[in-house]
């Protein structure tokens, strides 16, 4: 049991806010006392606010304006809110590029791009860097007692790469430091092949369209290191900070599974992750995917920032702007997004907008307060019964989830696959997809999960799943034998253990440093077109293949429990179990549908001795329990438009104390909160 | 009842000619007289000459060949031919751009174009200016007492865009002529929103995929400012052919729904309009659709140039070729094209083009003499059939349409809301196919409808439409206000009424300006994606919903006469109607198919006091009616391959005088021209 | 019958090898010693070495390193395998990049390229040919007498294009050698059209998107000079090779149908043809398709070299990396790949790659020897058993096809009509599948063919076939009219003769000079979208005309054998038949579906007096004969998965000797070699 104290300094409940742009409206003040009774009717204690201000803070260079900003947090502190402050970094003002191009991004074509959009800068130039360390500095200085500061809020939605001869200099030395000799690096990187040897680092260039695409070491190489100029550039950002208000936390909103960011990397940096979340709610039956899809968000987002209580720092009000298909929300969706970020370990329910801007680019995004400027709108009267609600389960917060079950989502294995070329090619080979179809399968049954990466602690687990580790990162497969060995249950795939940190393959038989644990030998691995199938039985019920389907041998004394139907190796195993030491593990040869998950999760969590929060739930129904100094705290959700009836536990009680036990039937898109 | 004179100086008969390339044969003139010969014999009396002549007419830097087209003039007035003179500015010679850079233009990545394809001067360069006024000063000068000289063509198909540093700066000087200070270009831009705010209008840059394309304020000047240099440009090229030769009319063809330049203003400075009609026939029932869009283009086209008559300046006499099918025409199809131009206002049946060159793109491009050089060919004689036929209907010269019904298309408009995000993005909403439905809707019932923008004259309508006006115009609302006042019916629809010329949204609620008159609040919008429907039931008949669903709540008054029956808003109003003054606003509230259309407008034009030109027509079938000192003209077209009977009204009588009433079978593609 | 000296020096059996790069493997030398093993257990005898070795022979300018390939060719030689020698030129070290850039290409948009990829270097650079000159001479003056160097190895997969100054210098070079004036350049490519007359022959530059895109004149001009210049790197190449090792082969790997190069006329410059051969078998009953295209082009591949003997230098033992779907092979596919090519006239079945790399983008393509390092791999032992199979057919070596029927597949003819607008858009309006559907309907009824382009010899065959030869090269028609009066019958369809070489439409009437000897006018040419078709019935059987249908004239006599049964122009005809002098001239008016090109092949080859290979196969068996000293061999392929009986020719014999004839069951992919 873990309880974690508040992340936001001075506020000993759940967040509830949203971003704030009061700067949009310099020229129409008498907003800002109508934004402030607003919030405070829908029950909001929180406002995000700085974020992208930076040309109204300093609109020439070095000529600064806080006085606006005084008056915002005066304003905040009057009404009881406290401000996450952002620094502005996440667009910087014209003048900045005029002046100084260098902080401009040049992109792969290596074209210098014109000053415009957000999050553009160089990552290395020291131009930029030392104007941010000036401005992030005032804003500490200035703020650093005033009672509504209570979080900071770097940069924004960090992302994208930059190619400028500033960079590339950056990713020698980065290189240098990583592989010590050139001759080392070409090795590393097989740069026999092709004639691509590199006399000397200072002949290398970041990937390009007009250059080098297809040398996976350079590739994977690149990435790793725009993880380590994301990673210097928050820590350049979060110093003055740190050092002038030493007791407030720092955080960076994050994007889910941005492929452009290792973010167990960067998440080693933050004092809290937080994340934005905007799920496309469809209204109909398909949401019980878009929740799943949701929910194992929030669980990677938790995982990224240690399994501590998190921040969902933005979400929608209602639908965004920039989805294909934008569709109202039915009624009760608020509800369950708020609940299932707090369900799911969010100490916080914010939302991108409090108020919508009359132009720009984001005008109809979803906003708590719209152009009619008014709280007689459907979606204010939501928002602040989901203020309501929060209040009501206030003694859940600063507690966590205690999975012992974990997926494993790892950032350079995806773009190790992504880049790899074999079997179907194009987009990233669904890692993905399948990633969280191994992890909605455990929800569907009523477990909840935590996702780690390769990196990732597998000592408080029972039961830990590997799909697709086509990339065994080092010590892994060591951590994973000793796992088994003292009784964990483990779960590999076809697609595993094909290469190592390098993206070299491992010679000697796949999966590589698995093998012995595994169990199995994996010869080749055939790839099924759309039109092609595969199948096979397993305690009586036949299952559908696609996609892939590798043809193993096992060694060692494990057990074929299932075997190919189909194509010459019919009769190969298709699924095995090899006990090892105190424990098993299971090796799936192919990609299976959901309805296999399903039945397969359901035996190995058994063999694992784990029993799910709510026994066989409804289709649509998920849970998760959160467990702190204020109890245990199961969260039951309908994540669909229809009634589902479900048997909860006895000794289950309602936030105000109503006990609750047996059949209950919930509402389209109900949410409990029960008190164990 | 309207009489307009002759277009075409010299010639009191419909133009029937078309484009014409004797320069490509400069090497075989022999060419020439068969020419000649072969448009006699098909009927032809005009031919436009000239465009892209440039390097025949100006080889090498001021040298000049007019011999060759003296020549060709020549034995065009010798056979009684009149020419539509083009001025060479479509394409320019080589050597140009060799000299001059500067004529090239710069593309939005910001890189300087080589010398290629047509369309492609910068639009602000003073020496292909001043090159273009030499040489037009020179055409005007020696051809202005030329028996055939009967009219001028200004350039070809003006179009594109250029983002020189000349063209650069040209935008600004714009800006700052209608924004007076960058502080209010920031204001109304909206640039608060992620620090986008100018330091001066040298920081302003067109919008460029490398920098800036999601500022919708620069985005919308930047089409407004690239209008206002075609206007600028076109008045440059006119100047010495008006001054030389008063009593020439000029013109430029124009591209029906051309996204780039908002043809209201373009069509301010021509003489007349004139446009280039290439629809994809099918020879099958689908060619009903490809007739109503043809019909909705000449109807803006006609209102684009002010409601007068105007010219098909091109159109084809068999497949293009370069739709992505191009199937040859069934026979009849031809003289349904040119009747069809001229059942709507025009007063010329002019094709692209009259002789096929033997090499070069457009060498398969549908020609009245193909490579067989001959007038055996079957489109030949259909040419020369619906020549015949021209004169025939002579006596419609210079009438023109007299419709009570206007639909709204709104270029700005259409800009605006292709930029907005919301609801479903990817295109632009469908703001032309929703324009188009509600005119083909008249279109099946009978109806002949005018087309103008926001900017248009209400007065003379007693039904207006005004489908998706996102955008609502300096004024528009306050003329329909006093439309609906003076006894109008108005009709608007959701996604209107929510930003103002700058695409700044209009707070106090939407439909902003209109709110009152349309007597309903715009709360919010849903979305539907490809698999979701909503419904409602009108008049006892159930209709379907799809993409697009307002909440909209009535005011004032307004009465509900539909109401959703699915989603969370079933039972709110779907169709309103609210009585104001002596007149009537209806408001469709989401998105139908043509079903409720026809039914819808065949309900409101009753309530308009309007009768159909023939009643209740069969699918297919659509008409109009010219009137004019020659008398009132019905056009009645069958559409499609099948036959349809329609009902004639009494005292109609065919181009000859046999009088014609009551039932009538249409033969396939038949088009009647009754007198009435 | 003709039998042809063996493509390599010093052997006297069918290759059996692959690519091998022990250049990868220079740090972990003992593989070399498994390679040799392995190689010779699966019954190699030849290895490709030296590709792409560039960066290891010469690791900086002027510092060579032969020793380990000196150590390399040793080994081979003492374990009795010969080399196929390449020289290195295929990618270029980083180091010459660096110090001349001029070696680097410049691409369309003319940026000139950073270094990356392979096949990159500019076609021009004197730097780049000097270098190629200096290393290939260095090898070739090394390895002279070495007892394992069997052929030489011209670079790799030649292809691309380049676009900087000194590749436009040339073009405008061999511009001026081809049209001697601009004048004649701008009537040939007919520059009247869109004021595109250039001044000199400097005005010139090659086809971009930034510039011009739409010459047809320009770009097919600069297609053949893109060959051109591959022909002159490929003489530049193979100079001193031929010079200093007289007695050994040259040639480099083709790549079937690739549309950059005119193989027809680099294949003039090789002694013997080689391709790489990479057809996606899908180990089910759409192999018979995978097969039939397998088979088409390696009769092109062969028809390209002069219908000798060629080598499929490379091919894969398994799944590639690079198609979309990369499945297994099922056991049999891997021999039916081998003895297809052996079937059709290679004297080589050869693999990419023997040994798979541990990093690199290739490292997951098809291998005989995988990262396991084993011979205890299915793909290994069907290696092996290829192997063995090539040694039993021995006596079919040098042996070659001698068919009396041709079809036409043409580069330049390709080109010109991908380029052509009208009919349908897009791609190149289906020819290369059209030729295919031609080649496969011959296929399927047991005939073996040639694929010769419109300059090939005639005089061969009894039956020519030329689908959609819209361009008629220079003294084409004379040659067919020969044919035809001399006793041939020739086939010619829809969208043929319409213009000449320079893409100038013949005018006079369709198809031009081919108009006598066809016997029609083809008027004009119809398109039909996805979801319209025409039929026609003939022999009392009704067929599907889909995409294209022309309207044509039978005139001089010619018979009208069947005609349209829809549009308007039904009953015009669709087939007809010309007899002229002692030969017959077919029309097939419109594009068919295979049921019909089957039966009309059926029925023409009759006409021509030919009889199949084989009676009547089932679907998916298909022939070929190959004759020569060591007699006459009958190849009979299963290609599908399934059985299929045919019926053998009397005198058969399998290559044991085993007579066989009379019914015989096919296994599933099963090849039968015969002995006549």
């Amino acid at each position: 049991m873990a309880q974690f104290p508040p992340v936001m300094k001075g506020l000993s409940a759940f967040l509830y806010g949203g971003d704030y742009n009061p700067d949009q409206w310099l020229h129409q003040k008498e907003i800002w006392r109508q934004d402030m009774a607003l919030a405070k009717g829908a029950g909001i204690n929180t406002l995000s606010v700085g974020i992208f201000a930076w040309a109204a803070l300093e609109p020439r260079e070095g000529e600064y304006h806080f006085e606006w900003l005084d008056e915002v947090m005066d304003l905040m502190a009057a009404n009881g809110m406290k401000a996450v402050l952002a620094t502005p970094s996440g667009a910087r003002p014209m003048w900045m590029a005029e002046k100084y191009p260098e902080v401009l991004r040049v992109n792969r074509m290596r074209q210098r791009e014109l000053f415009g959009g957000r999050h553009n800068h160089c990552l290395s130039s020291p131009v930029y860097r030392e104007k941010v360390k000036r401005i992030n500095t005032l804003l500490a200085q200035r703020y650093k007692d005033h009672p509504a500061l209570g979080m900071w809020h770097i940069s924004n939605e960090l992302g994208g790469e930059c190619h400028c001869p500033l960079c590339q200099q950056a990713f020698r030395d980065w290189l240098k430091e990583r592989y010590g000799t050139i001759e080392n690096l070409n090795a590393q990187w097989w740069n026999g092949f092709w004639s691509h040897a590199y006399p000397s680092f200072d002949a290398v260039e970041s990937p390009s369209p007009i250059g080098e695409m297809g040398s996976h070491g350079l590739n994977l190489a690149w990435r790793r290191f725009t993880t380590a100029q994301f990673c210097s550039f928050y820590e350049a950002e979060a110093e003055p900070l740190k050092r002038i208000t030493p007791d407030v936390k720092c955080t960076t909103n994050l994007m889910s599974t941005y492929d452009g960011i290792n973010y167990f990397e960067l998440g080693k940096h933050l004092d809290v992750s937080s994340w934005d979340n905007y799920p496309a709610w469809t209204s109909d039956r398909r949401d019980a995917q878009v929740a799943a899809r949701a929910a194992f968000c929030h669980d990677l987002m938790r995982g990224v920032g240690g399994n501590k209580p998190f921040m969902m720092m933005e979400s929608s009000p209602t639908a965004v702007n920039w989805h294909a298909v934008n569709r109202l929300r039915a009624p009760g969706i608020l509800m369950l997004q708020g609940l299932q970020a707090v369900a799911h370990g969010s100490d916080s329910v914010q939302y991108f907008q409090f108020r919508a801007g009359r132009g720009g680019s984001e005008k109809f995004h979803g906003a708590v307060v719209t152009h009619v400027n008014s709280d007689r709108t459907r979606v204010y009267r939501e928002v602040a019964q989901v203020g309501e609600r929060l209040r009501a389960v206030a003694p859940a917060l600063g507690s966590a989830p205690e999975n012992r079950i974990a997926v494993i989502f790892d950032w350079e294995n995806r773009w190790a696959l992504a880049d790899a070329q074999f079997g179907l090619n194009g987009g990233d080979k669904g890692y993905e997809e399948t990633v969280l179809a191994h992890h909605e399968a455990l929800q569907r049954l009523g477990f909840g999960a935590d996702v780690i990466d390769e990196n990732g602690d597998l000592t408080p687990y029972r039961l830990v799943i590997g799909p697709m580790t086509y990339m065994l990162r080092p010590g892994f497969a060591e951590r994973v034998r000793a796992f088994v060995a003292g009784g964990g249950v483990y779960v590999t795939t076809y697609c595993s253990g094909w290469v190592n940190e390098e993206d070299l393959c491992f010679q000697g038989g796949f999966p590589g440093p698995l093998r012995e644990t595994a169990g199995i030998w994996d010869e080749e691995t055939d790839a099924l077109d759309e039109t092609q199938r595969n199948h096979f039985t397993w305690q009586g019920k036949t299952y559908e293949i696609r996609d892939f389907a590798a043809v193993v041998h096992p060694e060692n004394g494990a057990k074929t429990l299932a075997t190919y139907r189909d194509a010459f190796y019919a009769g190969a195993p298709v699924l095995t179990e090899h006990a090892m030491g105190q424990g098993l593990c299971y090796v799936i040869a192919a990609r299976t549908g959901s309805d296999f998950l399903q039945d397969f999760y359901r035996f190995a969590a058994s063999q694992a001795g784990l029993r799910p929060l709510l026994e066989a739930p409804p289709y649509g129904v998920t849970c998760t329990r959160r467990v702190g100094d204020g109890g245990s705290f199961l969260f039951v959700m309908n994540t669909v438009p229809q009634q589902n009836t479900v048997t909860l536990p006895p000794c289950a009680a309602l936030e105000d104390g109503t006990p609750l036990a047996g059949p209950y039937t919930l509402a389209p898109y109900e949410v409990l909160v029960l008190k164990e």
